[in-house]
């Protein structure tokens, strides 16, 4: 008899100590905010604002840095339902038109990373001091490439990522920042109007990107 | 008549305005946790978990790391009032007691540093998802060199603080987290009976340290 209370038992513990371990996520599907990556093997730091839509697959980049001494910027659109990626440029009011056949991914962590441990970014003492966070490592299936990921508990929300080559040296390091869930004006993710004419370039060979950063 | 309202109006826009731009701080006097310190002159990564009393101006570390291959394990005690430094080895139950001739530092950002601005690590939008900073950078007015701090513009905890040489290389990266306000066991600040006979050792030479962490 005393079996029978056991089986829920076992099965509510074992329920409850997996409910406990984090689970990769996916961000919120709306986002706005900034971030800087850093590259070290080009010399280049890159500060973008950006506007990302996981519903229509649209994302807007204004992207700015210094790649040895050089400052540059960088105003693009990618609508990757339509396969397109817009390079715009207001002050001469003209546009390059590429075709974009990369897959849209979304902001997350994706579903075969490895959870590493949990931690607080400053104090859990008193509220609004401290950021529970989640840790994450992983490899990129296509490329062999390693990752780590930090983002918060709760939300998923993106904190920071680095991304490592096959001989684990660090390519790319990006941390985020001011973000908000929404977007402000929905009219980034409409080309204007003197893209219309433009015509369409082939797409870019040998892109590979695991999130918008590397699409610059 | 009317420049008498506006002394008044001026003054208090003055002093709201004032009031807004983020001040120097003390971190909370109490603290335990760990960082995490990497210095890449020496290609040395460290972990410590740590207790910090300013009021006693006590701190205890443990620290494990590695340094070229080789991993370390070090447990120190600093009584700065006294002015002794115990490394304790409690595995063979002996004691290094060192003079310690450096004054203690509250951790905390100078009251000379220089703010740069504020930001939310990851998302303001929901509650618990996003942890509002404040980042300063300045000179340490003794040795010449620069750093850059961020921390919680609620508390001033300590997040990261990045030191350079005075040729602006990188000479530590210290990330700071799973802080807790209080001491959880006063007795770390009291060496233990085998360190009592022991005596003590001159004070390293040449020993400037911007916070504990220099002191290992």
């Amino acid at each position: 008899m005393k079996i029978l209370f056991l089986i829920p038992l076992c099965l509510s513990l074992a329920l409850s100590s997996y409910a406990q371990r984090p689970e990769p996520c996916k961000s919120p599907p709306l986002l706005e905010g900034a971030l800087t990556a850093f590259i070290p093997g080009q010399h280049l730091r890159v500060f973008e604002k950006f506007s990302y839509d996981a519903y229509g697959q649209n994302v807007r980049v204004l992207a700015a840095g210094k790649e040895e001494n050089q400052t540059f910027f960088v105003d693009r659109l990618l609508l990757f339902r339509e396969g397109v990626s817009y390079e715009i440029h207001y002050h001469n009011q003209t546009c390059i038109k590429t075709a974009l056949k990369v897959p849209f991914r979304h902001i997350g962590v994706p579903h075969d990373a490895n959870f590493l441990n949990q931690m607080v970014l400053g104090s859990s003492s008193i509220q609004g001091q401290g950021l529970l966070v989640n840790n994450w490592n992983g490899t990129v299936e296509e490329t062999k490439e390693h990752y780590l990921l930090t983002f918060t508990a709760f939300g998923c929300v993106p904190l920071y990522t680095l991304d490592f080559t096959q001989k684990r040296e660090l390519s790319v390091m990006t941390s985020f920042f001011d973000l908000v869930e929404g977007i402000e004006d929905p009219n980034v993710f409409i080309p204007p109007s003197f893209c219309d004419s433009v015509e369409i370039l082939p797409a870019k060979e040998g892109l590979v990107a695991n999130s918008f950063i590397g699409l610059l």
